[in-house]
Order: structure tokens, then C-alpha cells, then sequence
């Protein structure tokens, strides 16, 4: 049967929000706590009323600590609104939606990075209080902001994630501070390091999401000098992405959205690509670029779902490194 | 009987946060809007997780807008403390507590402060925002801080007031930007003007409300210098404070802590003084310091005291202003 991972070997995912988490949560729930780096992207972090935002990392921290919000998709289970509904009687900004207890994060993170902690160690921090025992680590310390130019104007992320609803046509994408950035440190020496057993590009969007983390200087080097195979899941299925903007943009940027072209976009970086098995009919193209397939359900409704994708990218990576 | 203020006439009333702001809403109920400037003092200020928090412009804006907590003193009605309780899991600073309706106001505040806006004009957009028609000023736009230095260390007031709950013995007060501060210019404007009529001291405390406004340079001097009646309402009731940490400072800063030690405080700035019905043999004490004397009955409870309290001030006023 398939080969398994070890103790002593590491796996290091790479996420965006809602899609990439729920891979994240599966890996989590499978592997020992010390096997596990999940590496965030924070270009779509975002400063708003004072606060230091970083969605993409609060949704995978919640969805570790398993106090994310299932329904709504983000922010926090249980959660209450008392201060956006204040803040909207007194006129201001509350086309971003931050929630009591989420206030608390946002509170907490930008009063230590006020105070000149790092991201990463204000994130490990925050991992701690929530009793998450993996390593969740942002993609740098330094700032890097999506800008997303539309064919009506240059919009931060999250102004056009959140406030124009993904709805302006997307002309190109610029990840302002992205030269200037340095990786986290711990991630570029795990890429380097020889218990490196795979390195899984989550279910997250292409573009806005992964994109940011392989510009980081040295880390698309790293990701295909690595001896460990880099397995990315497709975050496309049938078409259409199972959360945001991905097919979308696809569109927007002139390719198809499709899992083939998914994998077209990530190109030589891949050595395996997991896609969904309404897909299986793109296998053989994907195939023919050089990449090893793994069709599988990759739909995560349940934690169920969430845990045996996990295992199977995992299998699939073990597979492809014992080639 | 007791004169009459006039449509035309002007009332500036300085106060401090709870005991000052019942007696500015009786005044409130009583004017027209037009008729009250209400000056607050923004000396106990203060930035606390980044957000910039003026307990005593609150306390007064709220109390106006009638959504104060009656119960509790200070904060808003109808509270709920969800943020406070996750910062609390994730280890922050809860010792001052922020409710989810409270941090709107702190929120917006501070994103318009950061904007530029002076203090005046985001008190002025807050107090619009909730309906509040009479005007409601901060002492200065500029930075003023109390440091209250004790017999164990030099505290913040906040520190002093709500985490350490006033139990360290004051040595002494200090108010840090004082005398680079420039006292708000409609006040100073309306002190030297022919329509005001009386310039009211609500029951704060001296040395802590009152004494940050009155530090101010050309206040103090203005207030000497204008025809209209500087009346003072004693925060004292029986040798003790009605709300606060008054009457142990005064023991602490070596005076007794009786009312006329309150009137020989504020010295030859008064022109009238009202004690309580309580406090009235000591009458005689304070006439003898040549300042009329009005006994009232000054604990307000009910918005009928207010009120009444505030017609009674107004009419010693208008009797001073007649003679």
C-alpha cells in the first residue's frame, strides 16, 4: 500500500483562508503537532479603524483552535456584532465585518507589533493562548499588500474581496512590498532541510493566495531544489472554485478555469497535483505536463472529509518521495 | 424671586466625568441648546491598545445622549463585554474595561484622530451622531496627561483611578503638556464674551476634572476677569466624596475633606459656591471667604434632581449677575 510519513519528517503546508484552513485542519488532525509548519499568506492583511489584520492567518489560527465560524465561512463560532452595530450609529466604516471576540485578535496583534514584536512571534503568541500545538507561521514579518487593479480602479484586497464583492473585473494583480519582503526565516530553512517530507500547496486561491508566498525571495528555489515533493490540490472543481474568487479571476485573467490550468500555472514548481474526481477526465493533460496525479474527493463538508484528503495528499507525497 | 437666564444668554459648565456630567444634563434639559457649552476635561486621557480613550468626554457625551449606565457609573447602557472576555483568553490587557458598544466610540475616535481631526471636531461628529444639541467640548485638542505620583510609583490616572483602584496614597499631581497646551478656543472665545452668564463648576474633582481646565493657560484669568459668575457646586457631601477619590485625596494632600476646604481650594476664582443642605453649617466658613453661598440639596439621583439642582444653580447665577 502507500508509504507512510515518519516522526522525524516534516510537512509544510502553505495556505490562503477558508479552502487552504480546512486542508490545514486535516494535516493538523493527522500529523503530530511537531511535523506540521502551516505557512500563511499575508498579503491580503490589511490595516482598518487603527487595527493590524491578517485574515488569511486568523482563519487558519480559528480553524486550528476549531472556534471558526462553519456557517458564515469566517471569523468566529459564537460571535456577536455589538460594536459594528455601535459603530454604524456613529457613521463609521463597517463594510468590513469584525466581530466582538475577533475585535479581541485584532486588538491584542496590533498592540504587540505596536510594541515591535514580530508577526510570526505575535502569531505564535496568539497560537499558544488558543492551545494550537502546530507551527502556524505567517509567510514574512514584512508587509506585502495586494493590490488588485480592476478595469474601474487599484483596489486593496480586501476592498475588493470584502467591500466590492470580488464584483470588478480584474485586470492584474500587484503585490506591493513583495520585493522588498524577506520570508519568515523558519520556513526557508524547512524547505531546506532534509526531514522534509512534502510540501503541499493547500486548496487555496492561485493568485491572491499562493502566489504571494512563492514570489517570496528564495522560496520558489527552495520548493524545487527541495528534495521533498511539492503536491499542490486543486482549488478548482468542475470549473468553479468551492469558495471566492478563483475561477472568477481565472476568467478575468485570460485562462480557463479549469484544474488543467491550474496546474499549467504552477508549471514546473509541481511534482504531484491532487484534483477532485469530477475532474478525472483532465488527468491525462495534466499527466502529460509532467506532473503525478492523484484524483481524489477533495470536497471537505465534514472533519471526516477534512482528515482523509489529508491523508491522502500525505500518502501520495510519501509515494512520490519513495520514487 | 430668583432672576431668570435670558434666550440670548450663554452657560459654560466644566466638568469632570460622572458627578459633573448629572449636573450637566440637568443643565441640558434646562437650556436651550444653544444657550450650554459644556467643557470636559480630557486631562485623564489616555492610549490603551492603541486606541485613544477620553473617559470624561464620554462619560458627559453619553450621559447626555441619555445611553449612559446608571447603574454602573460610567460606560453605556445595555453593554456587553464579549471583546473583553476573548482579549481576557488571549492574554491581554483587560483592567480597563472596554464594553463592545464603548470600543465604537474609542474605534471611531481614533481612526478620525489618525485622520487629522482635532479632538474638538471628532467630540462635535460624535456628539451629532447621537443627537446631543448643546455643545460639548475637550478642554484643549492637545495632549494633557495627569501623573499622579504616589508613595509607591508615578501612575497614569487611569492607572491611578481603575487598576489600581486609588489606593496608593498621592504625593502629588501633575499634568504633563499642560503648559504647551492651548485651551480649545471656543471656550476661551465664549469666557470673554458679553452673553455668558455664569460659568459653572459641576461637583468633579478639583484636582483632578477641574484643576487641568482651569491650568490652562488664559483660562483661569478669563474666568477672573468675566462679568459673568463663577459658581462652583462642591463635589463634597459630609466630609465625603458622592462618587471618586476626592474626598482620600484631600486627606492625602494634607487639607480636610469638608466643603469649605473645597471653596478655599478654588479661592478667589468663585464668585458663589453651592453646598449641600448637609454641609450647612459650614456656611458661615465660606461667606466668610467673601463668596455667596447657595444650600442645596445636591445629590441627584433622579433626572428631577438634576434638573432642579440645575435651575437652582442658575438662579443663584442670575441673582450674582443682577447685584
Amino acid at each position: 500500500m502507500s508509504s507512510e510519513i515518519l516522526p522525524s519528517e516534516t510537512i509544510v503546508a502553505l495556505s490562503g483562508g477558508v479552502g487552504g484552513a480546512k486542508l490545514a485542519l486535516g494535516l493538523a488532525k493527522h500529523l503530530a503537532d511537531e511535523q506540521l509548519m502551516i505557512i500563511a499568506n499575508t498579503a491580503d492583511d490589511f490595516e482598518h479603524l487603527g487595527l493590524s489584520i491578517s485574515p488569511d492567518l486568523d482563519t487558519v489560527m480559528y480553524t486550528l483552535a476549531g472556534i471558526n465560524n462553519t456557517e458564515q465561512g469566517w471569523g468566529l463560532a459564537n460571535e456577536s456584532w455589538n460594536t459594528m452595530d455601535a459603530l454604524e450609529q456613529l457613521g463609521g466604516e463597517t463594510w468590513f465585518r469584525l466581530g466582538d471576540r475577533d475585535l479581541a485578535t485584532h486588538l491584542e496583534r496590533s498592540t504587540r507589533l505596536r510594541r515591535g514584536e514580530s508577526l510570526s512571534d505575535v502569531t505564535q503568541y496568539l497560537c499558544e493562548q488558543l492551545n494550537i500545538g502546530c507551527r502556524l507561521l505567517p509567510m514574512t514579518d514584512d508587509p506585502v499588500r495586494t493590490l488588485v487593479v480592476t478595469d474601474q480602479e487599484q483596489l486593496s484586497f480586501q476592498e475588493y474581496f470584502v467591500r466590492e464583492q470580488c464584483q470588478p473585473k480584474v485586470l492584474s494583480l500587484d503585490f506591493a512590498g513583495i520585493e522588498q519582503a524577506t520570508a519568515q526565516a523558519e520556513f526557508l530553512n524547512v524547505l531546506e532541510s532534509d526531514q522534509l517530507q512534502a510540501i503541499i500547496i493547500c486548496p487555496s486561491n492561485p493568485f491572491v493566495s499562493v502566489e504571494p508566498i512563492l514570489s517570496l525571495a528564495g522560496v520558489r528555489d527552495r520548493m524545487k531544489n527541495s528534495k521533498a515533493p511539492v503536491i499542490a490540490v486543486s482549488p478548482i472543481v468542475s470549473g468553479a472554485a468551492i469558495k471566492g474568487p478563483a475561477a472568477k479571476m481565472m476568467r478575468e485573467l485570460n485562462m480557463p478555469s479549469t484544474v488543467s490550468a491550474v496546474a499549467a500555472y504552477y508549471g514546473d514548481l509541481l511534482d504531484g497535483f491532487v484534483l477532485d474526481q469530477r475532474d478525472q477526465e483532465m488527468e491525462p493533460e495534466i499527466a502529460a505536463m509532467g506532473v503525478a496525479t492523484s484524483v481524489q474527493q477533495t470536497i471537505m463538508t465534514s472533519l471526516d472529509d477534512r482528515i482523509a484528503l489529508a491523508q491522502s495528499v500525505l500518502s501520495f507525497a510519501a509515494d512520490l518521495a519513495s520514487q
